[in-house]
């Protein structure tokens, strides 16, 4: 046991829930089941978290992966076997896009376990670690609560999740969730250790490399976001005068006007003035890169060299130098001093164009392009919202549209799975509620994981829907076989769907041409107390610009 | 290359298809996604196999599992990392449930892994076996395709399903799926090769044991529906004159008002006459028997001793002796053989009650009871139908009917995954298309998969789907916590939302008294044509007698 006699005591489901709101988390993502019951009813008892429904496993993961981004730390709690396997692919994109979700799986008592009995939620061979040895596959760490060290183990799944930035699996015994530990250990805050030596050798190798460069330039990556450092790290660039260009994993994380700014950069693909930049830098700086297929234009961007720095959420490293253990805030913090030491010495960042002159947007009668639908979302898209983008088309428009200070973009250009951002929408909303959210998504992506729409309004999110109706999955029909029956999905009546899910409170437009589009838009921000929904009726071989890009590097990769 | 010059070749995504088709398989699985597309293509030009629209992977999984359990396989295709991962749940569960679905996932080309590149739908880090690793832990092979065996690798995962009736798991490489292989060996039917030795090994101690015995029982489990041996069980059992008891997870393998039949064995749970019945004989044969907690009656079975025989998928043993590597198919026609050489020697069965009368039927328009409900139910089902019951109210409701001869029943007592009836009806409807769907399932469950109400309409099927609708999980409010928030649902309309996935073949009734779901059923069983949907309006905290029971065994358990 933990907790010797004579000590202040909590249980464990106490003291996770306290280590919960400790790292910022007020809501709980899930779905009950009868391995997790105790732990709920523990977890009911903590004042300050609020349970969320949802209606599967899936939509609560990704729910939960959303709000970590916010929060930086998000709890997905499920049932043994049937319940944490059900959202497997949420917590695997948790992981591929560095989210920090705390999976948190209800599991057969101790009692159960030891006698090997065969039961419900198992593959009947009293086997207990299968579905923990699935997660290692995914998941930074693991761990099956002891009675002898449950409250360490938390404490170590709650930092490794934080540190690494990916989600941490914790198994909780049904019959361990009521066992009391010692509360004393909630007095001290996690935190991951100071690591001085680790700075001082990152900051030596720096020095050396930035002794003789004039153009340094910052490639921002979506681990700027996830740890929240924009702010730092646009303080930086500013005091020392330093460009930066984003990633687009890392949309929204800096203003896309902001005079430093390069531009997207994704290899040659989407920018190539973003490139250029990047090819002219005598040091190219990686804050939390990730240069995958897509977010690298196909390999096309400025391999790493010896000019190269790299921060990533646990080392810090220049050119082929050794990886200092140094975590992405204190790395960023060293990067920082030494730029702003610099001042005066960098070459100017060149000039950035001036936002262009909007195309003209059209608003006729005719059916509806992609082209009109993009500019006018361009024109209408207010500031201070969340913008979430779901893989395919609804991606690939966002990503091309030149965001207003101060809006938050989410979307998943590592993982890529379809169906994410409309529950993502249910956690972001509840992370952040001063931010109306808009949420572009694919029919096809909208099929995956609908049910969701029903959580949102139960909850009180009040977002935009604009759902890209293509009859179809209009990503695949651009990359291969375009007249595929495979690409084709069920029709559904969409308006009537969503009205049964989310009641009175929706709001439902039909835009089949860009005047009927423009309309609803604008009804759309004014609704501020509706679910609006717009269906925006398009062809199922129109794409947006940056979408046919894509596919033909895909094709010349794949040639 | 496996095919060498001058030989006969077909490409590795026809090799697969030929194989299916000769394993019965006529219907494909899936979700379509960049990784599967070429084998998706080479899939579509094989003759005799159809495509299968599912919104999402899980309900497709679900789907595929009531398909294997009629046809003897089922084929799930899906893509790499967010395909695949999004219905690991449903995999499992077909492990734990004994059905054989080849899990074919498409994967990024050799090339690309051989380079490590940093791909989408990776955890871009350069690891591709992550995923086949996780399904190690739920399937029985895993095969990833390679040029110089991609045929003998087919070939092993389909035979391995088969053969142990549990999931197997096929990665296909995108650049080999247009591979050109030796056709000459789809010549060879698959089939596990003969293991006499074995057989009379088995057949010496077997009649050993019947050498002295004078009452022989047959607990009759899953399997032998899952291997399609029901016919010939019951042929053995007749010839012989033997007593069967049927497991829960066998319920409609064999006619519940036949003569030799014990009924329902599930310890002292369901049915103390098969329990006397089994305490009171002197051979216990296991066809295919599996003793988790809930089909045990929480572990108050006979266990198994030196006068128990077990026959599993792939083995056979009497008593304490050796298991010998027999396959279920070959293991009963050994026991069959045996058992009717003994003719005449049996104890004669014990006299099978008569079906009771019929208790009286509420047909009032007070409040719908369950009690009311599953009475009306036993009253009206129709013979011929296949009966699928969701975890929960609906599979313990369902356990206690009687069915009428020629009925199919589909549930999950082992794995207990509630929404999988739902796309369940999809794959027995195009699996056994004679035979009309009738599902039973909550709404807390129907949340999870509603969306292929939408499939299972426009794949043709048209089921009746009784929906008990108690306004959240009321198999958790019998186990804990009755009031807990956490086990309420979001409300919706579900009629309105039903309409929305189904179009105009839907017809829905409100039940909110007996004599309304009497005019409902009537009704469902005249509209053929149609998809009908009775809503069936429950008190949260009513629930069936023997889920009553359940709970019950379990908090004792617990205890």
């Amino acid at each position: 046991m933990s907790a010797p006699r004579g000590t202040e005591t909590v249980t464990v489901a106490e003291y996770l829930g306290r280590r919960l709101l400790q790292a910022g988390v007020e809501h709980l993502f899930g779905v009950p089941g009868d391995f997790n019951l105790t732990l709920l009813d523990g977890l009911a008892r903590v004042e300050g978290l609020t349970w969320v429904r949802s209606p599967n496993e899936l939509g609560a993961g990704y729910a939960a992966d959303a709000y970590a981004r916010r929060r930086g730390l998000a709890a997905l709690v499920t049932t043994y076997g049937v319940g944490e396997l059900s959202c497997f692919n949420a917590v695997a994109g948790s992981a591929a896009e560095d989210v920090p979700v705390l999976h948190v799986a209800g599991s057969p008592a101790t009692t159960a376990v030891a006698r090997g009995a065969l039961l419900h939620h198992t593959l009947a061979d009293g086997v207990f670690d299968r579905f923990s040895q699935a997660y290692a596959q995914v998941t930074v760490v693991q761990e099956t609560l002891t009675a002898e060290r449950a409250a360490e183990q938390v404490d170590a799944a709650v930092l490794a999740a934080t540190v690494h930035r990916r989600p941490a699996y914790l198994s909780v015994p049904a019959d361990l969730a009521e066992l009391p530990v010692d509360a004393r250990r909630l007095a001290t805050p996690l935190a991951p250790p100071a690591a001085p030596e680790a700075a001082a050798a990152f900051a030596a190798d720096l020095a050396a490399l930035l002794a003789d460069a004039t153009s340094p330039v910052l490639v921002v990556g979506h681990l700027v976001d996830r740890f929240g450092l924009a702010g730092e790290v646009r303080a930086a660039a500013e005091a020392a005068g330093v460009p930066f260009v984003t990633q687009l994993s890392a949309k929204g994380c800096l203003d896309e006007d902001h005079p430093l700014s390069g531009g997207t950069y994704a290899g040659t693909m989407v920018d190539t003035r973003a490139a250029a930049l990047v090819e002219a830098a005598d040091v190219v700086v990686h804050l939390g890169a990730v240069l995958t297929d897509v977010l690298s234009g196909f390999f096309t961007h400025r391999p790493a060299d010896a000019r190269t720095v790299r921060l990533d959420a646990t080392t810090a490293a220049v050119g082929d130098g050794a990886a200092h253990a140094l975590g992405l805030p204190a790395a960023v913090g060293v990067l920082a001093a030494q730029l702003r030491a610099g001042a005066g010495r960098w070459a100017p960042a060149p000039v950035r164009p001036a936002r262009p002159a909007p195309a003209p947007v059209e608003h006729g009668v005719g059916p509806l392009t992609q082209q009109a639908l993009w500019a006018q979302v361009q024109e209408w898209l207010p500031a201070g919202t969340a913008v979430l983008a779901d893989t395919g088309t609804s991606f690939w428009g966002a990503a091309g549209l030149r965001l207003p200070a101060d809006t938050v973009f989410v979307g998943q250009p590592v993982w890529n799975s379809i169906g994410y951002a409309l529950p993502a929408v249910l956690g972001q909303g509840l992370a952040d509620p001063g931010r109306r959210p808009v949420l572009f998504i694919g029919d096809g992506a909208a099929q995956m994981t609908v049910q969701d729409l029903g959580s949102i309004a139960a909850a009180g999110v009040r977002p935009v829907v604009v759902l890209l109706d293509n009859r179809g999955y209009t990503i695949e029909r651009a990359l291969q076989s375009p007249t595929a029956g495979y690409n084709d999905v069920t029709p559904w009546d969409w308006p009537a769907l969503a009205a049964a899910l989310v009641g009175p409170a929706l709001v439902a437009h039909a835009a089949r041409t860009a005047a009927e589009l423009a309309q609803a838009l604008k009804a759309a921000a004014e609704d501020v107390d509706a679910v609006v929904l717009v269906v925006a009726e398009l062809d199922p071989f129109d794409a947006p610009p940056l979408l046919r890009a894509l596919a033909e590097r895909n094709s010349a990769a794949q040639a």
